[in-house]
């Protein structure tokens, strides 16, 4: 079937088009491997653009607001875990495919509800949806896409994978909670960074690669092997999110800078910051107040002390050991172009820059 | 097994309780009848409470601002249309105590989104969750309690149960969409109206009534004539929800007067008068545009406006007709104590002073 997949000048076409939005999306090391990777994941990467399109509507307001944030892109990190899952077993086959729109679909839903929460202004380097179409447009489409990605978990007829898929939601919330009490409370300790980190954003991670390795038949103990990859990943995309929060280029990003800040989430590296640098606390405590994008000397400042306490580096290599962890765990399966495809996106995860 | 319940003080107890508690809550004419119906839906409201009571928790914000919610009780009218679906079958089994949960915590979910998007102050005389525990919070606790809802669905064990109910909230988010472009459309038809009401407030009713057939056992024919009756009793409930706001005891609805109006909600009172009053217009939308309580004045004048026109009238008519065609739909059933008890349902509903 692959073979077949090859000979078409259009995955040709779309292998170029996956390679330069790698590329445009930071994922650089990605795009130059994905070569070898040929089209592997090309094919599967443009039957979920296709499926994506489908979805979008703009018959009412919700659904303009969720094809609003649908049409910025995204990384598709998650549902191309879900892909090269389903490829270290039999393939991407028509579950697999609605599994891995079904966590796209979450994974929006999720960015719906928390640009409300946030009053966040702008998502991907364009207005966010509540901006255009409003906050109750927002919760709306945000409900909409969930209640999606369900039908599709169901239609794909792994039932299994949606009982875990509800759990995952609620591990979701449960930590997107904690985050909400935690706001702005500098004594966060890393041990709730680790429980947050989990919770919003590795356990969906888990449930990718659990999901794909399950829609390609394999059995329990190659399924664990991924999910507790997908896991490390998790952690280690947050970890490097956390970053990129503080040292990214706006204009790769798409964000502003010190936004987890000003919206009061303390992220890894400001929590070791502040372990090592206490006199850190006011500085902060002056962003988190104002709320808005903090005076340049202030910016500078902060950088600075997160720089020389070492917290950057640490945060860096912290993301780094998960990676190699995910490593550790896909090593338990046979070798195959699916888990070297999995291993270089985890490698390519820890030096994205937006 | 209902003859052993009858027996024990407890259940009499508890029989005693929802008589109180439906007559407290307005629904008077139910309340005076249960004697007959005795303890055929007593203890299955009981288990009910003791269910709700077992999700109730106060761990996270999230929860805290869900458990406030549901510590304000309800009128429980569709797990009671669940109990009684049931029994129509062969009984309230622990699939169908689960339908049941799932149907209020469907329901007390929505109300928790809604309110943030009505910026609601008050739900049923307490303070909105929003209000004491904030958007955000009462945004998570939506999202908790629907995932709670589909747990429960899915422990039942009735898979295509878990599709409708997926679908229902679909409709549901779908009627909520419409109805937020609709805002302060004076030009409202009713045929929008009842688009509206058919997916906000009708379609969980039916889902309901489907659900508890389902679980005990009923076919398909049966089935739909109870969902029938479940769609006739939701709009007829819906009907009576907008009576209720244009003419209630604020103290006996826990609701301010003319709250639909103000946020810009197209009531089916208001579209009937509109029709045969267009001088009203300019009061409705003087009442739109100050957005707080109107003046006792403009609220008398409004009030009257809609007697003489006798949209209260055809309003209060056209409810009796839906429970009319909804007694018609019962008697596709073979007769028994539960079918007499779901006429007495709608019955009720329609005298519904909150």
């Amino acid at each position: 079937m692959l073979s077949e997949l090859v000979k078409t000048a259009e995955t040709a076409d779309v292998l170029g088009r996956l390679r330069e939005l790698c590329a445009a999306r930071g994922l650089d090391g990605l795009a130059s491997r994905l070569t070898d990777l040929g089209d592997l994941v090309a094919a599967d990467m443009s039957r979920l653009e296709d499926e994506l399109l489908t979805i979008r509507s703009h018959r009412r307001l919700s659904e303009r607001a969720a094809s609003h944030l649908l049409e910025t892109g995204g990384k598709r990190i998650r549902p191309l875990c879900v892909a090269l899952a389903a490829r270290v077993g039999s393939g991407f086959s028509p579950a697999a495919l609605d599994l891995a729109v079904a966590v796209e679909l979450v994974h929006h839903a999720t960015l719906l509800h928390d640009d409300v929460v946030d009053l966040a202004p702008a998502r991907r380097g364009r207005p966010a949806a509540r901006v255009e179409f409003g906050n109750a447009a927002s919760i709306f489409a945000g409900d909409w896409l969930l209640i999606e990605a369900l039908q599709r978990v169901r239609r794909s007829g792994v039932d299994e994978l949606l009982d875990s898929l509800l759990q995952t939601i609620a591990a979701m919330i449960d930590a997107e909670s904690l985050q909400l009490e935690l706001r702005g409370r500098l004594d966060t300790d890393r041990q709730s960074y680790f429980e947050i980190a989990e919770g919003k954003s590795a356990t969906l991670f888990r449930w990718a690669l659990g999901a794909g390795g399950r829609a390609g038949g394999l059995g329990a103990d190659p399924c664990l092997a991924l999910e507790e990859f997908g896991n490390h990943l998790g952690i280690a995309f947050q970890l490097i999110d956390d970053l990129l929060d503080l040292t990214g280029e706006p204009g790769e990003t798409g964000k502003t800078l010190f936004t987890d800040l000003r919206e009061g989430k303390m992220t890894y590296p400001v929590i070791v910051a502040l372990e090592r640098t206490p006199a850190l606390a006011s500085l902060l405590q002056a962003v988190i107040d104002g709320g808005g994008a903090p005076e340049a000397a202030l910016a500078t400042a902060i950088r600075e002390l997160l720089e020389q306490s070492g917290a950057i580096d640490e945060s860096r290599a912290c993301a780094a050991e998960r990676v190699a962890l995910a490593a550790t765990a896909l090593r338990r399966l046979p070798k195959s172009e699916a888990t070297a495809a999995l291993a270089m996106v985890a490698d390519s995860t820890v030096r994205r820059t937006r």
